[in-house]
């Protein structure tokens, strides 16, 4: 297997990204990613003020998928995700949904161990990928914006065992990875989760079985769709049309009947509230399509 | 235990609403509730457009309180939700967050049996109990819409085992309650529930160590705030200031404490974003307090 090393990076998703990294169709790859903050907060008097946003979310990559065009849809299958040894979550009045009522900028570092870390008291960690995002279809979209083509999902299921499909749209996708959590809350209400650095061990592969406008995600159990907008009204009701329509064809039910069972057997829930768009996903049991 | 029926209901929420009934404070009662649909449909050709809004979401009551005034906290233990035989999903051009999609208007009536409803396949119940309100401090609200004195909660954690604590605005609080659910998914998409009548097994009682402006629900194992708004991302932001001052004040740290603590441990999520207001809500395990 081969290692791609986080001292190639992109801070923006644009279609004129250059591959760093180039796979064949099908290939597992070990990912190190930087934690958020470009590994810059080592200490807990270095604040969110501190650091630059052009260096926020360094995200690996590209990385070129042969034989992927424009049109098609790659499927991202997260294998493995082995944490940093420290982890770190800042809050600022700069940053989250309850900016206005931050008093203070704080930092604080926690040490990783095993599958919690010492937050105040042991906190459980569920360690899963921020950023996983294709070139867009056109402008240039800073890491830490969520969009149809990825970027900052900030999405909990996210973790080992899942796989993300991405719509694309340029030659080899140019699949860029980062900004890892060892934890984060639905939500991410002030704007971090517990931020690490990270290995992903990761097979990236064409899926031809999807064709999707914006992100779907499945879990061992779930489908999961995904969308980011400018409220998170916006984008609950993308995730809903997303998530009705995959149950229609899936089921071979027609639209009415697909949204009838989402709505008593289906959960809309929200990824994000805290990046430059919010995020809304909807979930369905398997066992129901 | 006494029993109450559901011949006496309210179809709003008024700071003018007599008492029907009247309890001890801590008193264990069973409460008869009918559909959200006045048990009017009880055929597929029975439409949404047929029941007019003004029987929508009858609420059984209002049931004083004795020794509760305004600017007290009632607590609601749900002790036990018997469902109905039959449950009744609809979807209408008129109703939901994706109306405009809906080509036709449909009724759905399933049999229910055990802890199933023939759906298609069979699906999963998860009974709680959509509408729980007291007498606002002003106005007039239909019972189908939510607010901070409760009414149509439309929560899937309102179940058995949980607490819902609302703050009180009159003498005697007089609460009502309905529209119980045989199953829903977050967020209710289409605007309804697997809607079914019910009997409710509740004590209602003063709580003496709460003091709200919006409702919260307590389950064996989270405390959940909850809030309603124009906007899901008003509503959202609402939640989460609610419950990182309840983590700051149960836990005795500051509100950036709390607030960074509710980041990573913490889940923001989506109550219903098909009544009059949207509804968010964010829970805690017990287990970070």
């Amino acid at each position: 297997m081969r290692r791609f090393s986080a001292s190639k990076v992109i801070y923006k998703f644009s279609r004129r990204n250059e591959p760093a990294y180039s796979v064949n169709d099908g290939e597992r790859v070990l990912i190190e990613t930087k934690d958020c903050f470009s590994g810059k907060i080592k200490s807990s008097k270095t604040l969110f003020e501190d650091i630059p946003m052009d260096i926020v979310n360094p995200a690996t990559g590209p990385i070129e998928v042969k034989g992927m065009s424009g049109g098609d849809t790659l499927c991202v299958s997260i294998e493995e995700i082995r944490l940093g040894k420290w982890g770190v979550t800042v809050c600022s009045p700069e940053l989250g949904i309850l900016c206005s009522e931050v008093r203070k900028s704080r930092t604080k570092l926690m040490e990783i161990r095993g599958n919690k870390a010492k937050f105040s008291d042991d906190l459980e960690l569920d360690p899963h990928v921020g950023v996983i995002g294709v070139s867009p279809v056109e402008g240039e979209f800073p890491t830490f914006h969520p969009g149809d083509y990825g970027g900052n999902l900030d999405t909990v299921e996210v973790r080992e065992g899942s796989k993300v499909y991405l719509p694309t749209f340029v030659d080899g996708a140019m699949v860029a990875l980062g900004d890892v959590h060892a934890a984060m809350g639905d939500g991410e209400v002030c704007g971090t989760g517990i931020e690490t650095s990270a290995e992903i061990t990761t097979s990236l592969s064409k899926a031809t079985e999807l064709s999707l406008k914006r992100p779907m995600i499945e879990t061992p159990t779930e489908w999961i769709s995904y969308a980011a907008a400018k409220s998170l009204d916006e984008a609950a009701k993308l995730a809903t049309e997303d998530l009705v329509r995959f149950i229609s064809n899936a089921r071979g039910i027609d639209f009415e009947e697909a949204y009838l069972l989402a709505s008593v057997g289906a959960n809309l829930k929200i990824s994000q509230v805290v990046d430059p768009l919010m995020a809304a996903k909807m979930s369905i049991s398997k066992r129901y399509l």
